[in-house]
């Protein structure tokens, strides 16, 4: 008897997929995804990576997922837009539109790993409502395997997530005047 | 004149490697390390990431890993010791030999990036002086990118790192009694 529940909840848990978030101001959120991307194609996994903020995704990784062209969708939305956006409505736009884009690959049961690069940023600058992302979250398939990366995760947000890391800065190169490194950084 | 000295200094921030390290009791330290590996494959860097608890590095990353086998050396070292282990003895015999090698990888002009994957454990558990190692950071080439991950990263190293992240656990899914999920923490 306790064997076959021991079965039924590794079976429970080998099919649950879980809502990752890497969040905070320290280096290592993107960067702890395209490594949960890179482990995942190991495995043969379809993995989507849709990244909000334009711009993060740089050649390094460009030209490693011409290896895992079966295996890989990238996508890049958004323009980059801030607080401080010289459009603000059409950056709205083009956020909602990114957001639909998601919602198709969340729902279409095509992956096993879809990341949400800077998702955050949507919630935190009222680009999208966070009610209607959490209710996507909800209806995910059982398996898919989610993560959200970017800056200022609201409560909500984290209390829906199975998972949440705080990359809290320490100490930044930046601070020290070292600029951004080819094949390392970006 | 500045447009000289803008272009001295572009000079000697474009050759200065980092040292990283990333800490804390998150998850995502490896995984960091892991992205940062494949983003400088994707650059064509020679790569080597030596591992200094058994048993993190899995079939994903072994798998991908025989994609890149010109850019990429990958070592296992130690024995996945403990503060509790039945052999200290032996393990500290295993440290020092994991360090030593790491030291030749260190010196030897052959990588662009190395990953000391849970070095700090050495460290935490005086299995090889804290002295000895940040002596050999000091005389690393200039170039080469150092990623050090683990837990409980010592005042000094950190001091001796450009960049430092800690990488902070909110909430865990182990709490919450989900387990690890194969191709995407392991």
């Amino acid at each position: 008897m306790i064997r076959i529940s021991l079965m039924l909840n590794e079976m429970q848990v080998s099919t649950k997929g879980l809502i990752s978030v890497f969040t905070g101001n320290g280096k290592g959120k993107t960067t702890a995804a395209l490594g949960l991307v890179f482990r995942a194609l190991g495995h043969g996994k379809r993995v989507c990576f849709i990244q909000f903020i334009k711009g993060k995704w740089e050649t390094g990784e460009t030209k490693l997922s011409g290896k895992f062209q079966d295996l890989l969708d990238f996508h890049t939305m958004g323009r980059g837009f801030t607080k401080n956006s010289s459009d603000p409505e059409k950056d709205r736009q083009q956020a909602r539109t990114a957001w639909d884009f998601a919602v198709k690959a969340i729902t279409g049961m095509k992956y096993d790993l879809i990341v949400l690069d800077e998702l955050t940023y949507l919630i935190h600058y009222n680009m999208v409502e966070e009610e209607k992302i959490l209710s996507v979250f909800l209806k995910k398939p059982a398996d898919l395997h989610l993560v959200i990366t970017g800056r200022y995760a609201s409560s909500r947000l984290m209390e829906n997530a199975d998972l949440v890391t705080e990359m809290k800065a320490i100490k930044h190169p930046y601070t020290s005047g070292v600029q951004a490194q080819k094949g390392f950084e970006y």
